[in-house]
């Protein structure tokens, strides 16, 4: 009997730059049957802020941010994937999060995740919106209204706070953020060594 | 006739945790003959200051800096490097950063850079002031007395502010940081880039 492949949980922020490469990389590895991924959307904006911060690092420090787009257009060059400076950076990711938990329950999330990404740091598409969402929910056939109300409810909103919450609980501060059991990994950089200790915990719990 | 092979440039602050992770791997590059490093010491703090930093950020965001320890403890595990947190982080890295433009004048800079890192990162040996790096020197058979004495001479310190000055307005935020020409990547686990970068640049300049 195969066993499944080791569990790894995904945290991202739909604004956040370097998530987009590593939403391509996580669904690489699933679709090679290599790990399972928990994505867990969350908002950076209250982890930044606990830091001081009312904008992205990227902003605030521009020396960093102008490097960040250099880098992030190698690590797209490698990967094959659109890059477009977007207008607006961040744009406001609480709705397309929102979104994306309707999604993870109705079983085309982890298809919008990276289609998201893609409109927003590929093409310059405001993900920020109703708009922008209801035009790419329809490009995956699926029925845009009735997503739409149920992202802007209550409940669904008290879900992305409580993801954001627990990110802060377990010691997450930035995207994306990777777990393998209880162990943090920061950034796309270090996918590899969150699926070797899965893999690795897997083993020792005799799974 | 065989031509040399690419030049990286090796910005590091002899405080920085993950600077000690990339001089292990630019000795390696230079002793495999794959690349040349040309060693630029520099302080992190006028860097960190002018982003309104007066400590490291591993010690100003917790989660961050915990984070760091762990992930440098695993960067060290890979690479069978020593690694014990030290007593006091960052340490004053003036004094170190001065011996090693003294020794790299001297042929013996770029071994004093890697058994520094190791002395400071891998056994807790206080490299700040003179009774560390004399030990030190010692054991790379160097005579520490005139090498002291000139890392405290002002035209060295001059050097050291000059670095850092180059530094900043080339667009350095951070430790390690390499530059392949003008082109900048940050951070040890982009050498790789770095590396591709100034081995294409070496063919279209046709050398």
């Amino acid at each position: 009997m195969r066993t499944p492949p080791p569990l790894i949980e995904f945290w991202f922020d739909l604004a956040s730059t370097y998530s987009y490469v590593a939403a391509a990389d996580v669904a690489r590895l699933e679709d090679e049957g290599r790990a399972r991924i928990d994505y867990r959307p969350f908002l950076l904006g209250p982890v930044f802020a606990a830091q001081g911060w009312q904008d992205s690092p990227f902003n605030l420090y521009p020396a960093k941010g102008d490097y960040m787009w250099q880098d992030l257009a190698r690590l797209c060059e490698e990967r094959g994937l659109p890059l477009r400076r977007p207008a607006v950076f961040p744009r406001n990711s609480v709705l397309p999060a929102c979104v994306t938990l309707a999604g993870l329950d109705q079983g085309w999330g982890k298809r919008f995740v990276l289609s998201a990404y893609t409109a927003s740091f590929g093409y310059d598409i405001d993900i920020a919106g109703a708009n922008g969402l209801r035009m790419m929910l329809e490009g995956l056939q699926v029925e845009p209204d009735a997503v739409l109300v149920l992202a802007a409810s209550q409940a669904v909103r008290a879900r992305l706070r409580e993801n954001t919450a627990e990110a802060m609980r377990r010691g997450v501060f930035g995207a994306p953020s990777f777990f393998a059991g209880d162990t943090l990994f920061w950034g796309t950089d270090r996918l590899a060594h969150a699926l070797r200790h899965a893999t690795r915990q897997k083993v020792e719990d005799g799974q």
